[in-house]
This record gives C-alpha cells, sequence and structure tokens, in this order.
C-alpha cells in the first residue's frame, strides 16, 4: 500500500538491530486518517470473507482495529497482556514473548467474547517473529474460532513470521512488507508486490 | 447521552464494591458504532473549540480516542504506562495510582508529541477518582500545551474526580454519570442532566 510505504520513508526512523520507530504516526502518536485508509484497503484485500469479529492485542493494535471494525460495522475485542495469574475459568489464556520487552505474558481473552463459529479477522501493527499472532490464533483455536485472515500494518519480511504464518495455509495482507533496512542510511527497501 | 445509557443499563454489570463491568461493549469487546455515536455527541458538546489533538491512555481508552481523532480529522496520542525506568530524557513522565491493580504506574509520552501552545482533548473511557485524567493533565502542563476539554465515557459521579476536576476549571464532558450502583439489584442510576 503505496499510503503507508511512503509514510514509511518520510517518517520512519531505522534504528540499530532492525528497528523501525514509527511512532510519529502509528503506535505512540497515531493518524486515524491513515488508518482509515488501511481499513479500507484491508476491506478490499479480504472482500467476500464473511467477517464477525475483529481481533487485536494491547496496547497498539487497538487503535488500528477500532477503526478497521468500525469500517467493517463489526466489534473488536483486544486481548489483554498480564503477568497475573487469574484461575476463575472464565477466561482463554495463551503465553507471548515479547522480544522488545524480553519477557513473556500472559495473553488473555474473556470466553464470551470469541465464540465457537465466529469468524474473526486479526489486526496488528507489526509482524515479525509473529510471536503476538501466533498467541492471537491460539486464543482462537480454544474458542474454535474461524480465522478468515491477518491484517498487519507493517510486516518484517526478513523474519521468519509471515512465512510461517502463510505456511500454514493463513490469509495474512500486510500493506508493508519490509524487506531490509540500513540503520547507517536510514534507507527501507519494502517488497515488490 | 442516551444511546450510552441504555446500554449501560442493557448490558452492564454492577458488581460489590461500585465496580461496574462493561466489557462488552467499552473496554474489552468494544462497539465502534456506539463509539462514533460518542465521538458525534464530543463533538457537539466542544463546538467551536479548537482541537489540534486528542490525548488518551493505555489501554482502555485508545480505541474510543482513535474514533474521536478521526472524526475530528486531528492526530491522537496514548500515554503508555511502564514500570520500567527511563532517562533518556525524551518523556514527559508523571506517575498514577491504579485503584483497580493496586499498584503505581509511570506513565510516559514522547516529548515531540505534545507540543507547547498546542490545544489538547482528553479523552478516556472511565472518570471516578480522576487519578488517570490528573496524570494526563500534568503530562500537557510539562508541555505547555492547552487542554480544551475533557471526554469522558462513563463518570462515577459518587467519587470525587468529576467535581476535583470542574473545580479547576475543566470542561469536563462525560457522556454517562451515574448517580448510584446498586450490585443487589443491579440497577444503575443516572445523575439527571
Amino acid at each position: 500500500m503505496k499510503e503507508l510505504e511512503d509514510r514509511i520513508r518520510e517518517q520512519g526512523i531505522v534504528r540499530a538491530g532492525n528497528v523501525l520507530k514509527v511512532d510519529s504516526f502509528l503506535n505512540h502518536q497515531c493518524d486515524p486518517q491513515l488508518f482509515a485508509s488501511m481499513a479500507e484497503e484491508w476491506k478490499k484485500r479480504f472482500a467476500g470473507k464473511q467477517i464477525d469479529k475483529v481481533l487485536t492485542i494491547e496496547a497498539s493494535g487497538i487503535g488500528i482495529a477500532a477503526i478497521v471494525a468500525e469500517k467493517l460495522g463489526v466489534p473488536f475485542v483486544f486481548a489483554k497482556k498480564t503477568e497475573s495469574i487469574n484461575l476463575d475459568g472464565e477466561q482463554y489464556r495463551t503465553q507471548v514473548f515479547s522480544f522488545t520487552k524480553k519477557k513473556t505474558y500472559d495473553v488473555i481473552v474473556a470466553k464470551r467474547f470469541i465464540n465457537e463459529g465466529e469468524h474473526v479477522l486479526l489486526i496488528d501493527d507489526f509482524l515479525a517473529s509473529g510471536k503476538a499472532i501466533l498467541g492471537l490464533l491460539d486464543l482462537c483455536k480454544q474458542a474454535g474460532a474461524v480465522v478468515e485472515g491477518i491484517g498487519i500494518a507493517i510486516e518484517k519480511s526478513f523474519q521468519e513470521g509471515g512465512e510461517l504464518l502463510r505456511s500454514r495455509g493463513y490469509n495474512v495482507q500486510s500493506l508493508a512488507r519490509i524487506a531490509a533496512m540500513d540503520d547507517q542510511t536510514g534507507e527501507v527497501k519494502f517488497v515488490e508486490d
């Protein structure tokens, strides 16, 4: 998606260790008009699919998921990261390792908000190792929900997450796929569509 | 706002200790069409005010802020809760005590995303003690930003936050103001507008 790639070229900051900072428009300060364009693009790419609900994970997926869900006319649910143990049995629970924070979170969603047979679209801001999305897929599997697709804003295609998910048959639609980044020149190269 | 009050009456669950669970439509599973109606209502209530940016705090304020910002045509920023100490000087920082989690968080926002003289609308899902909003106000004060108003979905009017903020001259617009709740009958009484 050209609009997102242009924003990454103009405002993204490449740091050592393949870190891409996009906090001026995507995940700290956020541009909701860009999110609306992204939502329209996913709407096209997932046209014809039944989508009953959007599922994301806190925190930076929430703003994008909210606007996608509004455009699709469906509810959205955000899975919560927690370090506390809650054994009330009312939640689906999985573990996700965060490379950014170097720790494992419990990720939970209330059972009554993902239902058996429900068709779900997963949304997140980044796809790199794929750990967060694998966590959401595990929650959907526990619930017996059908994952219709996975919408990602920025995929780091040089990491394993995208390939792993596509090889398992998931319909992954990443709006910007980064082939390589150079923290010396600041250059970002995208995968040619 | 009748639509929000009706949803609270129909789907809110009153628990002991003045806890109101609205996680089926406001802060876990979320109804973006309701958020769009709320955004239109705030747009009316803050008509004529200059609003350059929407500021909220993670996590449950983000979805609401995203849709409000989209309707206003401005960016939004979410302040981040963190327990880590970062002394790089690039962030405004304050402390917020969470009654729900019984601990104090550092709340941060990157300095480049709140600017001196910028006119800001604060948005959050709940107002009770007011601690989270006081934290956001402190961040705005550090930045020299002008707080044009405070938009709250649900205010617990029997707690001190609303009165405290209004007595300091802030324009607080809560879309549902709860006067009392009864966890035995499940009844919720609203403040008459």
